[in-house]
Order: C-alpha cells, then sequence, then structure tokens
C-alpha cells in the first residue's frame, strides 16, 4: 500500500525545524509572540515569525491582535490545530519514555 | 514551560524527508528492502539506506538478513518503534481528516 501523500506531507510539514517545538507550546495555551521567543529558546526571531506564518497558512495557527498599547499579537491553535493534540501527547509519551532519538 | 528537548529531537527527526513515510509502512507490517521502495515511490536507493540506518541506529528499526538465495534482508520495528505507532496512528487520522497542511 503507497503511503498516503496527506499523511507524508503533514510529518514533514510538523517536523520542520522548530514546527514541533512551537505545537507543544500553542498545544497547552495560546501565547502571545514574545512568551514564543521564550518557551524556544534558540529560535531566532525570522525562523519564528516565518513558521507562525506557515502554521497559518495551513489553517493550523490563529492570529489575534490585541487593541493595547503597544497592540501585541497571540497566537492560538484553531480547530485544525487543536486537532492535532492527541497526535502531538502520543509523540511526547514516547520521547518522554524512550527518551527521544539518539542515536 | 521549556519544550522538552526530548520530543524536539523526536518531532524532527520523525519528520526528516521520507523518514515518517517509511515508519507509516513498517507501522502496517515488516517489509523487504525491495518492498520499500515500491511503498515510497520517489524516494531514491541512496537516501532509503540513509533513512534506514539513521532509524536502526536510533533503535526504532531492527534489520534482519534472510538465509535465502540470493540473501534478502528485512526490516521491521523494535519494541520502541513498534511504541510510535499510537502517534503514527494519530497523524494519520488527522491527515485524513484535515487533508493534510497544504496552505
Amino acid at each position: 500500500m503507497h503511503v498516503s501523500p496527506d499523511f507524508h506531507q503533514a510529518v514533514e510539514f510538523i517536523g520542520k525545524r522548530w514546527t514541533g517545538a512551537i505545537l507543544w507550546a500553542l498545544s497547552e495555551r495560546s501565547h502571545y509572540y514574545a512568551e514564543l521567543t521564550q518557551v524556544v529558546p534558540g529560535l531566532s526571531d525570522r525562523l519564528l515569525s516565518r513558521r507562525l506564518r506557515e502554521l497559518e497558512a495551513a489553517g493550523i495557527v490563529e492570529r489575534s491582535v490585541h487593541a493595547e498599547t503597544p497592540p501585541r499579537v497571540s497566537y492560538a491553535l484553531t480547530e485544525k490545530g487543536t486537532a492535532l493534540r492527541p497526535a502531538i501527547s502520543e509523540l511526547r509519551a514516547w520521547a518522554q519514555r524512550w527518551n527521544g532519538t539518539h542515536s
């Protein structure tokens, strides 16, 4: 049986550098942009912005602008993104149990 | 809360080009090498071999040489690899329900 193209594309999308880490954080709760720079240390501003745009384009994450001074932007999972939680949760449990994929 | 390094590493390992597709196939049943080249069309021999070596090194896949003429090599999930099935299954269900991550 051939591998489903949707699965193939989804697993590689989620496995892109830092995308999984961003999804982990957002699967806990919504985050302000500045908070995301804290939970994923080592991730550059530029790459974080790009990954968030990709996640928005895929319909997984939604962006909200808050009418504050200065305005703040927050990110949350959409319904489609929330539906990813069981997969993330299974992978979290696996990585914890088996100590990741170190050689 | 910081993202777990084990999760971070695992999600990016599994999301490497073609690794998820190979895991999908092996989560169904063990495969001979030649069969794997069929289930993941477009994957070169060289990259398939590399990915299988990485999966072996991570303790997820085991290789068996069968005493036949000519000898054939098959690949199966280890206990650690089998433990990934629920995560793969959740991701399969998600990709099917939401048609992947197309923009």
